[in-house]
């Protein structure tokens, strides 16, 4: 791998859905604020790497001075966030030259494996766009939420739809492009449906392999989860 | 709810993916084996509720000397597995009268909470098939899983196909059916498409109502599953 890695850690969330009155990517899991174990992990598996963080404009204080306290001293290029997840990595791809690799990852995702970040990128010798994906372990139906005619919400069957279990598998980061490939595809204008970069790079045509991810790669996005993060880490 | 209510409880399973050399239904949680907290959520919520516990062969004796030493005295009618799900709960449903309501719940699920039991039960007097769901979490991709050239197993995008998060839930149990329904639908030949009761009952014809699940209505199979139920009973 000649190019240059940047590794975008997307922390840009406000932790609404924590209820903790913190965003979920400063909380400790193990003693260690769950941001900076994610940007150690990649630190330590892709010598060279280069770090971007993406946090939200009015948490940028309160990071820099926790990475001080903490004397950790990791070089970051830290970039304000945008009003959606695809407007932060936007703005951190702007950042980014062309002739690199970006691994696009979710800052609440500490428990990645190092042996996973080093798989993918040794892969990016041969492919443009590098998905991590896992199984669906759930029986999946096809349903969706209605208004009923008394006012209340109620779900209800997508008819004619059946969606086979062994056909559908759950994304998870780090995706990981073509720098230039990337962010010609975040040039487009955004759109509902891009919930993940991977459904970025499709829009513009960039051919996405996939490759097994990890089951316990979590998205820590409430406290129960991260409760099983710390249940993972103390084995 | 004027009709008798059965809980079959199903626990089959051998506990392959578990590796712990124990079926999974038969580990402790709370120190209190996974599948007595299940039948006693079952037996708490719902006055008068008959209990039908399915489980292998060979581990009845194990289930029967585990009650007597734990003196957990709750009636129970055992009933042997099948070689499938689908086999296991055949067999226990021969156990049920018509004029009754089937709960069909996996024994391995013994967070599900006393108030979503009480509810969907008061729900049997206008729905003929009730299952519970939770949205999907994840971004998902269609995707599937062949043998490349090379005789390797590798991951291919099924072409055409794309996922509307918002569209796809994950079932969970119990799913609770008429007796007289899910008696007559298990009364089909087996198909592989039968991944849960609720796929066998649409089969039949029968009309499936939606309700919202619970996300830690957790199906305990591996031992990060069970750290997990850990996590979230230590609350």
């Amino acid at each position: 791998m000649e190019r240059e890695i940047f590794a975008i850690i997307v922390a840009g969330g406000s932790g609404s859905r924590m209820g903790a009155g913190m965003p979920k990517q400063f909380l400790k899991l193990g003693g260690k604020t769950i941001l900076r174990m994610t940007i150690e992990k990649f630190q330590s598996a892709i010598p060279g790497v280069r770090i971007v963080t993406v946090l939200p404009q009015d948490s940028i204080g309160y990071w820099k001075d926790l990475c001080m306290e903490e004397n950790f001293t990791c070089p970051q290029i830290i970039v304000p966030g945008g009003i959606t997840r695809f407007h932060s990595v936007r703005n951190a791809l702007g950042r980014i030259p062309d002739g690199a690799v970006a691994a696009i990852h979710d800052g609440v995702r500490p428990l990645v494996s190092r042996d996973l970040l080093r798989t993918m990128v040794s892969k990016m010798d041969s492919c443009r766009a590098l998905i991590p994906v896992v199984p669906s372990v759930d029986t999946l139906k096809a349903v969706r939420e209605v208004t009923g005619p008394d006012g209340n919400k109620c779900l209800e069957s997508i008819e004619g739809v059946r969606i086979d279990r062994s056909e559908v598998y759950c994304a998870q980061t780090p995706q990981i492009f073509l720098s230039e490939d990337i962010k010609a595809a975040y040039a487009l204008p955004y759109s509902t449906e891009f919930t993940d970069d991977a459904s970025v790079a499709e829009a513009k045509g960039i051919p996405l392999t996939w490759i097994p991810g990890e089951r316990y790669n979590l998205k820590i996005t409430t406290p129960e989860d991260l409760l099983f993060a710390e249940a993972i880490l103390s084995r």
